[in-house]
């Protein structure tokens, strides 16, 4: 162990001891001690040059604009120095603003950051910069609402913890949209490592699928410095819709606890990526059955998971249920080490679809877990199975004690026991056997799962992060010049403007930047005459379903390069949603190169459905969503669904998706096509792929009963993450049958095909 | 002559009268008219319900925000309806707005259009919708300054002419930056054809390369409509720097009168594109040296070419100073038209560097000139060259009394004298031959050529576009924390920030919206540390010019696709330069795809020039100008210069440049290197293209003397528009021969490669 001077003198039990004491001066200081209440940056910059220990800065009640907070002091153990909010949530640090601690004994508190983003690359940092940290020191109650840079890809962090001794509590980070884990611990130098930090009840509210790498909420090291031990605590918070990336809780240090956290229908898995020893314990996962939910991941030596609850989780691969990784034989440290010495007991797996066992197995990662037992834990899955698939030799693994319910066929002989299970909800909220019998098997009954009402603070409301479409008034539109726009303008978020029979001459380009059902009375009673390059401009905020309507692009100008939807030019920092339903889409032939959608270099859509539609007469293609050039693995989408549309004369494709890089952080992009009619489709000169249909890197293929005539052929590339192609039960007439490539994976391709008639 | 009921009641100089009466009405309205001042658009719209002729509106003076004027009305032939601002220059519209005349013997005048742009797909235009058109109108004294898109390629007209006899003049039309022409006149109803228009004295001020196709600046009619004739007149604008495109003026109409026009070192050429019998004559070219300076291009039937006078013209093949085509047999409308008795008499042609004669003679184009006539030019040119060029059969063409000067071998045998030609230059502006004899040859004296100051609106400034770099102050600038960002916010466009011996640690991205010079002191004496995913962000406005510095990027964040400097993810609507002399850069190697410069989508510099710099260890690319992902042929950059660096493990190219798509409208991309050393260049597993250097679609390439060693091969890709490519001189050293490759020509490739060593 190698405390520093600061850390030397402390026990812990003093430590939290101070804490206590903090707690008490935050509220009424010391008799020597002195508020100082600052209106503006150079109140502030001038009360801090002479501030002592035990005197507390008040930030006067508005937004403060642009403001760099240097929080710099050396408060003592019974007098710390105190920078807080007038009014908890009514000082708001906007624009470009942010904050930074160094010195000791410091308590930030009620500060909310919204309406902006960082300069630097933190908003919320335990340092001033590299020489001078905080240590002992406290930031609790502030809220990070929404405050993402604009342009999603540059990265940076919302709240990194240096030094030691130090807490982030009862705080709300809602919202981050931007690249870069949400909150960091870092051991880059020795000043922060074995650093006792806790991280506890705070609120991580929904962070919207990123759609490349980079979209962690919590990490703990880095890889560079995995093997040093850190003793973090995470206790108590509530993870709701943690979606960025495949890892929510990515652990790379020692001997961390991970408690009593909750996590609410977050995509991916609180994964121990690297560093030994680190305990889990007594969390809950609830997943509701939404895509992509995971548990927990297992890796390197030495680690504890206990006593977690896992529900209607759906997750699969590396983001299942429950997974323990095979490793790499004298792994380099950014690499998988081995499993050794794993002990995971008294887990409850209930309706947990998938528990992987020396996941990951291939020519690299062959050393499969040794030294390790998996005991006492309850598995019940309605679907009567235990969900577990073997890669490689578990003979490392010692089973015992586990249960299983009558019906169920254990996938592993010894060590699971069948028996009746008969399941009742508790008051905690979990579901437990009923039967004496079972008492300990799987997770204990006295787990309290915070609630997400308990997590953060009480004095700013968690609101959802999406509108939803149809979820506002309805409106009827006629036809008369301006209706139309006016109609737009004076829309809120979640309206349905209903159109009359006739026609729309749209004049202008319709700005989206909000969700927005437009519909016609009668189906196919309504047509609308497009007259700029584009009709649709998706930017932040918008949503858009068309219904019923007819689209007729006759009258656009003649040049090349016309769209009838597409995203903002501007960067876009939220993802959107599409969905066109029984709509005939026509005419898109003025000129060459005219796309129905065309996707802006960066834009993320969360879906774009499409259903029961008509497009005939295009010259480009249909979905554009191919606009990575870097290969860094950054997409445009993350589900596309076509359902039973008709394709006629199409010169492009129908879809072209790519998702270059070789990372494997992301679910999608998934692509489901089923029922759709491809007639004369790919087959356009200026079509270089050559495809009706082009996937590079998509995860999730699913094409079936689909009827493709006098159309070019279905090209997919496999890249990394063993993606998942089924083609089936597809008719091909007078079209090449599909052609699938694997670049990184040598061997034949993976892809299911099957019942397809070639004709 | 197929008039309609407008028109036909009307005789040319009935019309004439009619304007000079309008003018007079104009100043002081008739007796029973009424003057009506408004303040808001409401205003306006309650006025207009009740106008009369002879009456008029006043806008008043102030800002408009978001008026969409739509002038309606009928008035009579002496007693016209007005639109005017109560003080002229004083009425700005901005925001979106725009202005549509429909109805008779309307006059808008005074207006400005600036710091916005139209919602709709114009500006000004002569109708209301496509049923209600502007006739015997006038459009006189108004400003359009700047009024683009800012989604570059957003595509719209400034003044679109419909209807009959109707009049733009003495108005300024400066900076059009989004794609689209920016004048046009439309003969696409019966209404609008034979329609007498006249376009005079106006001031079309400079308009920026637009890096594509559409950045004409005059059209008049379109292909489709170019058999029938328009009966415009073009006659006294002062055409200054309109760089859009290789067009200026896009001639595509019959019976037009092009006449004493001043074209001022405008790239491209006036186009006779589609059409018959027009007349171009009194025209004054001044390319004075400047880069692609074009003259006349000459298609079609019965064009007549006279009294034009071209000095100093560089242009070449279609932007020759004087271009005479091949057409195609029995041509589809929209092809090239054969060229038959043409007349092209009296044009002086002094420094021009090319005449080019049946140019474009190709396997389609096989039909050489016929019934035509060049007679009494006077062609001189200070390099002892008529600067002809003979691409096919040209008995078609009469040659008779021109004139060369003494030391000239004529091209041509007969038909041309060469006799002693002293030039001197007249009060006029343009130089003529000394000798009396010679008085009938080339241009005569009497043309007035109209000056810069007599175009347009005489209470509008006519500003220069752009800010040199240098041209400002210069400042000190210390290595202290924050006085850097300070400077640089405090800097002035064209300011010289001076950096101190030392080191600059760099927390946040510099978003440059100046232009700035950043010079080390002491060249290698200061050193910046770059701590974000990016350093400089070229933003609008912004140019960038580094002197002498040393950049480490050891510093920046581990993640992948970090660059150094990139321009803005907003959407670009200027054109930026780049310039980096004696720089040291280096350590761009924390994770993988880190580029040192990376072009945004649609992002366009004027130039980029590197000379003298060292740029080592560096994952990803120098130069990435290759955001076309649509073959639209919309490229990044236009002059890419590369003189004395040395490039040291680079894993990507050290410039990768992609001009898709097939039109022939762009004079670049232009590409020079020369003497610069490359040793281990673009051999990463992650550049694609395998190339160290990667140029598809180039206009002009010029590699010589460079260096290569142990690198990846030289790959060009050539598309259309004979591309000039010459590889000269070169070293290649462990390293593959250049591979060059045509895509759209059959053949071997057209590319110079001369005294390279192959080691």
């Amino acid at each position: 162990m190698q405390l520093t001077s600061y850390a030397k003198y402390l026990t812990l039990s003093s430590f939290l001891i101070m804490i206590l004491l903090a707690g008490c001066s935050f509220s009424s200081s010391t008799s020597a001690a002195k508020e100082f209440l600052v209106n503006n940056p150079k109140e502030y910059t001038n009360v801090l040059k002479n501030i002592k220990a035990g005197d507390s800065v008040i930030l006067a009640n508005g937004t403060w604009q642009n403001f760099e907070i240097v929080f710099k002091g050396k408060g003592a153990k019974n007098a710390p120095i105190t920078l807080r909010a007038e009014t908890p949530g009514k000082v708001i640090l906007s624009g470009q603003s942010n904050l930074r601690l160094a010195g000791e004994y410091l308590i930030v508190s009620g500060l909310v950051f919204k309406n902006g983003y960082t300069p630097t690359g933190e908003v919320i940092s335990f340092r001033r910069n590299k020489d001078d940290l905080a240590y002992h020191s406290r930031v609790t109650e502030v809220v990070i609402d929404n405050y993402s840079n604009p342009e999603k890809f540059e990265q940076d962090k919302w709240v990194v913890m240096y030094g030691k001794h130090n807490r982030f509590d009862h705080s709300n980070l809602v919202g981050k949209r931007n690249g870069g884990v949400t909150m960091a611990v870092r051991l880059n130098t020795e000043e922060s490592q074995q650093n006792y930090h806790r991280i506890d009840h705070n609120y991580f509210g929904p962070r919207p699928i990123l759609g490349s790498n980079g979209g962690e909420t919590l990490r703990i090291g880095t890889s560079h410095y995995s093997l040093t031990d850190s003793f973090t605590t995470i206790e108590n918070n509530y993870f709701d819709r943690c979606n960025g990336e495949v890892e929510i809780i990515s652990n790379k240090s020692g001997k961390n606890n991970i408690l009593n956290n909750v996590f609410f229908e977050s995509r991916g898995t609180l994964t121990l990526r690297h560093g030994n020893g680190n305990v889990v314990e007594g969390n809950v996962f609830f997943g509701n059955g939404v895509d992509h939910t995971g548990g927990i991941r297992v890796i390197n030596r030495d680690q504890i998971v206990r006593n977690n609850y896992m529900e209607g989780l759906t997750g699969y691969r590396f983001g299942s249920g429950f997974t323990v990784m095979n490793g790499v034989p004298n792994s380099t440290i950014n690499r998988y080490h081995q499993v050794d010495n794993a002990l995971i007991e008294n887990n409850s797996l209930i309706n947990v679809d998938h528990f992987h066992l020396a996941a990951g197995s291939d020519v690299e990662r062959s050393a499969a877990p040794i030294n390790s037992r998996i005991i006492n834990n309850l598995i019940v899955n309605n679907k009567n199975t235990d969900g577990i698939t073997i890669f490689d030799d578990i003979s490392g693994i010692q089973f015992s004690g586990n249960v299983l319910p009558t019906g169920t066929k254990p996938s592993i002989k010894s060590g699971f026991s069948v028996e009746p299970v008969e399941l009742k909800r508790a008051a905690n909220g979990l579901l437990y056997p009923t039967s004496e019998a079972l008492a300990n098997k799987g997770a204990t009954k006295n787990i309290q799962p915070i609630s997400k009402d308990q997590a953060g603070v009480s004095w700013y409301a968690k609101s959802e992060p999406e509108v939803e479409f149809d979820s506002g008034k309805t409106t009827q539109v006629p036809s008369a010049e301006g209706a139309f726009f006016e109609a737009i303008n004076n829309a809120q978020s979640g309206d349905v403007l209903i159109l009359a029979d006739g026609n729309y001459d749209i004049s202008k380009v319709v700005k989206l930047t909000k969700t927005i059902t437009i519909k016609a009375m009668n189906k196919g009673q309504t047509t609308l005459y497009p007259q700029r390059s584009t009709l649709f401009d998706i930017a932040d905020f918008g949503n858009l379903k068309l219904v019923n309507l007819i689209i007729d692009a006759k009258q656009t100008p003649d040049s090349a390069g016309n769209t009838l939807i597409r995203t903002s030019r501007l960067p876009m920092q939220r993802n959107y949603r599409l969905e066109l339903t029984g709509n005939e889409i026509k005419n898109l032939n003025v000129n060459h190169s005219f796309h129905m959608f065309d996707a802006g270099f960066r834009s993320f859509a969360d879906h774009i459905n499409f259903t029961g539609n008509t497009f005939t007469d295009v010259t480009g293609d249909i979905l554009r969503l191919n606009k990575e050039t870097d290969d860094l693995g950054i997409y445009n989408a993350e589900y596309v669904r076509l359902t039973g549309n008709v394709f006629n004369n199409i010169e492009g494709a129908v879809v072209k998706v790519y998702r270059g890089g070789t990372d494997e952080s992301t679910f999608g992009p998934h692509v489901i096509m089923h029922k759709n009619r491809l007639n004369n489709v790919g087959k356009g000169k200026r079509n270089k792929s050559h495809a009706a249909v082009n996937l590079h890197g998509t995860q999730v293929t699913n094409l079936s009963e689909n009827q493709f005539f006098d159309s070019a052929p279905i090209k997919i590339e496999h890249t990394v993450g063993e993606p998942i192609t089924e083609i089936t039960d597809n008719d091909f007439s007078k079209t090449p049958a599909p052609e699938i490539l694997e670049l990184t994976v040598s061997g034949p391709h993976t892809a299911k095909l099957k019942n397809n008639r070639i004709l």
